[in-house]
């Protein structure tokens, strides 16, 4: 099928100038060949003219996917063990400087672990039975060297701390045909974005240790249509370990994501330990363990860094923050109070009192220990603000109403302290859209605005002047569709809620995800303020389990949306399912074989054939 | 929260007699007290009065979730750590005849190596950081014997043959205040039933090698309301490799579950094996490799029945058979046609010819090969017979007409002859609910038919007086609402099928599987011949990577449905969430620990706290 794909996409290049490959997201510009060249592991490699060592992730014993060579039926089955341990690759020493050289050469040691260790063969990707593979033994060229070139200087703390669009994501890629091959980009992110696509342009042979590309010669100009191309963590839900973290972090990599929000807290739990505030994970996590310790929140930042994601922090307030009243109850109303629906959105309710001095110097306290450790690691600190909810401000004693002319200019005074303490600390603030949408809250034009009701959402915050991220739930959750969590006893309940549907059912399928255009409607002075977006997977009902299925490779499809752009430059129109379903299923194979767990999203026969076989034809 | 439980349904019991304890499905009758009882590896254990051996089928070197013992923090990020690789314990040599003893012997091992190896402690089921584990130096009563008795002797052939219904799965478990316990059951795989109820007793403490159930003294008194309690794999979709379908059946006996329907082939793929036609598989399977061998089906068809689990294999067809022409083109009408929809309703269409003595050549070479081979270990033989399209039969030369008319006597002359083939090997047919519903074909009464469209089809098959499976897709089909797997191009497709669901969407939540009973509407006498239900889990979306997590723990709501019964004997009423909820939580964690991949079915927060703290009271 990749064969037969590659010949439609050739054909069409006679008059578009420009083929479409295997690499996901489709780069602005590329054009492939038909020439295969092989690569093996005495590639020759140089950054800025110096020789690159690197050295593989996978221990030698354990990593061979493919153990019995010569034998394709034993690689099919091999194929479809994914229980391989994943290999979480390079992290760097705890608080050490940002040293492009180490992560470039980091980055080429994780592209060449990935092409020799743990890549596939793509008999998915091909009629069943097929003869797909070139032959090992005619005269074909080999790549002989990879020089990189970065033609700028990273400034040792903008990688940590740029703001979207700061860092230059650009690169261009020549293989050509005589197996030189040239990466060119501004920056070590742009680096690390070709190394990327580099590495999908490989495939393994069954018939031994061989790897190929049928592609040669290969030229890539690319560089990404948003800054900010994000996926949300909920850490409070269900607690995720670091390492969950660190490999989805490896996964957003693969498909240029480079924000990760993690939602810390809420009210269900507080896994974050804060120093000064000890009682907060120790009596709101959910067991002993379960916690992120000062640590570990290092680690992610670095780790992430170091594969141009960037971490932003969220302590959702001054709703959603019921489980600190298991240590401060004083500072909180409302939790836990039965029947939710009253109170909140979601049990366990809570919310942070608004007229407190209590809460002000709580919110001090915890701000002034935490925001100095994030703060050299990321631009943005996310203080929520979605969903509070006017009735539990009834309970508060120095308020005592739901109505909405009192409590307004409490939040605006509450919102300014709490920005304020957060551009105190050198970070700019993001809230979700309730702030200045529902409760006419003042920002600041320096505030991102996370967008996630849909409809007029986005035209009506960037009329407003705020910069925006879309993460539109009728598009982009991806927790929905996975039927309810909550329990509904015989009786009136079970009658209403029946079928017992989560609120955003359905599920939005990849191909729902790829048809949203987060500058749809907009003039273009007001696309300029759409960062770009991002996919929430709240964990309800996620946890370690089922997190890679549930993200992949469904985040892949904005990953696209968001790099690429809905529209394709070579036809002017909305990118088609015809050409992506291909590219996403190799994506997700390429997933698979590197230890993510992520979905199919066809028929094996499916990917096996061209998409006009699994389409509907109308 | 289970000791709050628990006091909820102690103060219940003392109206009703009974209370429910932590086992899934719920016993016909249990009784459990409040007495800490610690049981460990030197239990003496006895079968008939005999002295049972038991080893552990854990590597103690890999084994041991908890290593880093009295930490419990440590022992709470183990738990969440699911990468532990699975063991499938004992398979007996192949071809061995039915041996009780080594059957008991080998569900003891399993049962202590899930209590010793694979348990849980419960903290995800208690509130924060709640101190719910009984104290390890008080002076505790132990579990000191175990005693087996099966009051009748199996029949060697019939665990393997035996029809819905014919084998006795009650047993009643005592396990008294003073350690003693007794199991006793008229067959072995009641004792199988009884040995899962004792492990889903015990716990893991914290604080060492030391497991426990709160629970004594625990009387149970059990037996099945259905017959027939199966799930369905889809084999030809995508490939499972036999391992995935081992690890499903254990699965499945945690439930209770007692039947895997194994949809072997269709027109996506023919992964079987038939030596007599090997260019089926050949040419038919996805790649070489990915075939099921002999071997392999009589491997699955003895796992299986030595967990009390009978496997049924499905060749489907007339329709559903384009894979076979790969291989025998002269025997298939319209394969991969396109567009699709007007040959069939999923690609690759393709069916075998009405009217064609070449069709009757092959089935007889088929069944000749493959009955012979299942006929020893299975009771039926499901020979499909869902969607059969009358336009392909317009491409037959020997038809040549969409006129039901004239097809409808072509096909019943077909089932005829295919009926008594399956017949002629001793195997009772099954058929899906369009032969006798959409074509009027007369079947026997011998021949079970499987219903899935819904609405009067039950009603309507028992009319006809047949014995019906009830898998109504409106409730249990596992693979609905995970999105289209279809490619939609820019255009009229794209506009008609935006936002793109899969056919059967929404996803069947655990709580709407559980609220579907097989018998509703129907009179006693027509109740009887609903044997019982099967979740399918067709596989268009669904492999070894996501397989797990689809599967359960939805398909164990099916599981206490159909042994326990929708209504609750006790109170009379349809069995209500907020009993289910938290014991479907535990079964979770259970399956979790013990190597299957298990979705979480609510928040961390809702296994943690009472079901009417996740509820939506009215």
């Amino acid at each position: 099928m990749l064969l037969k794909r590659l010949t439609i996409h050739l054909s069409l290049a006679v008059g578009l100038g420009q083929v479409e490959g295997s690499i996901w997201p489709a780069p602005a510009k590329l054009q492939t060949g038909d020439k295969v060249l092989f690569i093996d592991q005495t590639l020759s490699i140089t950054y800025n003219g110096e020789f690159v060592r690197w050295c593989s992730f996978v221990n030698p014993s354990t990593s061979h996917r493919h153990k019995d060579q010569h034998d394709l039926g034993q690689i099919a089955k091999d194929t479809l063990n994914i229980q391989l341990p994943y290999t979480y690759g390079y992290t760097p020493a705890p608080g050490a400087d940002y040293n492009s050289k180490e992560i470039v050469q980091a980055g080429v040691s994780r592209t060449l672990s990935a092409i020799f260790h743990k890549n596939l063969v793509p008999w998915m990707l091909h009629d069943k039975h097929a003869d797909f593979e070139p032959d090992l033994y005619a005269s074909n060229g080999r790549v002989t060297a990879l020089h990189i070139t970065q033609t700028d200087t990273d400034d040792e703390e903008s990688p940590y701390t740029a703001l979207a669009g700061e860092i230059d994501e650009s690169y261009s890629l020549v293989l050509a045909e005589n197996g030189m091959t040239r990466i060119e980009a501004e920056t070590s992110v742009g680096v690390l974005r070709a190394l990327e696509s580099f590495n999908q342009l490989f495939y393994q042979h069954s018939s031994g240790n061989a790897w190929y590309t049928p592609l040669a010669p290969v030229s890539v100009e690319d560089a990404p249509q948003y800054p900010y191309r994000g996926l949300m963590m909920d850490t409070s839900r269900h607690f995720f370990p670091v390492k969950d973290i660190l490999r989805t972090i490896d996964a957003m990599s693969w498909s240029k994501l480079n924000k990760l929000h993690i939602h810390a807290t809420d009210s269900q739990s507080w896994p974050l330990e804060i120093p000064s505030l000890p009682e907060l994970s120790a009596k709101g996590s959910y067991a002993r363990g379960l916690v992120y310790t000062p640590q570990d929140l290092q680690h992610i930042h670095e780790y992430a860094i170091h594969r141009g994601v960037q971490v932003i922090l969220e302590i959702d307030m001054p709703g959603h923050s019921g489980a600190i009243a298991l240590s401060y109850p004083e500072l909180v109303v409302a939790y836990n109070k039965l029947p939710y629906h009253w109170w909140c959105v979601q049990p366990p309710c809570g919310g942070l009192k608004l007229n407190d001095s209590r809460v002000d110097d709580f919110l001090d306290t915890l701000f002034d220990d935490l925001l100095p450790r994030v703060g050299p690691y990321t631009a943005y600190f996310h203080t929520g603000g979605d969903e509070l909810n006017k009735n539990s401000s009834r309970l508060e004693e120095n308020v005592g109403t739901n109505d909405t002319a009192v409590l307004q200019p409490l939040l605006q005074k509450w919102m300014d302290k709490n920005l304020a303490r957060v551009r105190s600390h050198g970070l700019v603030p993001m809230v979700w859209q309730e702030m200045p949408l529902e409760w006419n809250i003042t920002l600041g034009d320096d505030v991102v605005v996370q967008a996630w009701l849909g409809g007029s959402t986005i035209k009506d915050l960037v009329s407003m002047g705020h910069k925006v991220i879309d993460s539109d739930s009728n598009f982009w959750y991806l927790d929905c569709g996975r039927g309810a969590w909550l329990n509904f006893d015989n009786g009136a309940a079970y009658e209403t809620f029946y079928p017992f549907n989560d609120w955003c059912s359905p599920t939005k399928s990849w191909q729902l995800i790829y048809s949203h255009d987060p500058r749809q409607g907009l003039t273009e002075d007001e696309a300029k303020l759409v960062l770009g977006g991002e996919v929430p997977a709240w964990s309800e009902t996620i946890d370690s389990a089922n997190l890679d299925m549930v993200l992949w490779p469904r985040a892949s499809a904005l990953g696209e949306v968001l790099w690429s752009g809905r529209i394709d430059p070579a036809t002017g129109e909305n990118r088609s399912q015809f050409d992506a379903a291909p590219r996403l299923s190799e994506l997700r194979e390429r997933m698979v074989a590197r230890g993510v767990g992520a979905a199919p999203i066809s028929q094996l026969f499916c990917s096996q054939s061209s998409p006009e076989e699994c389409a509907f034809l109308m």
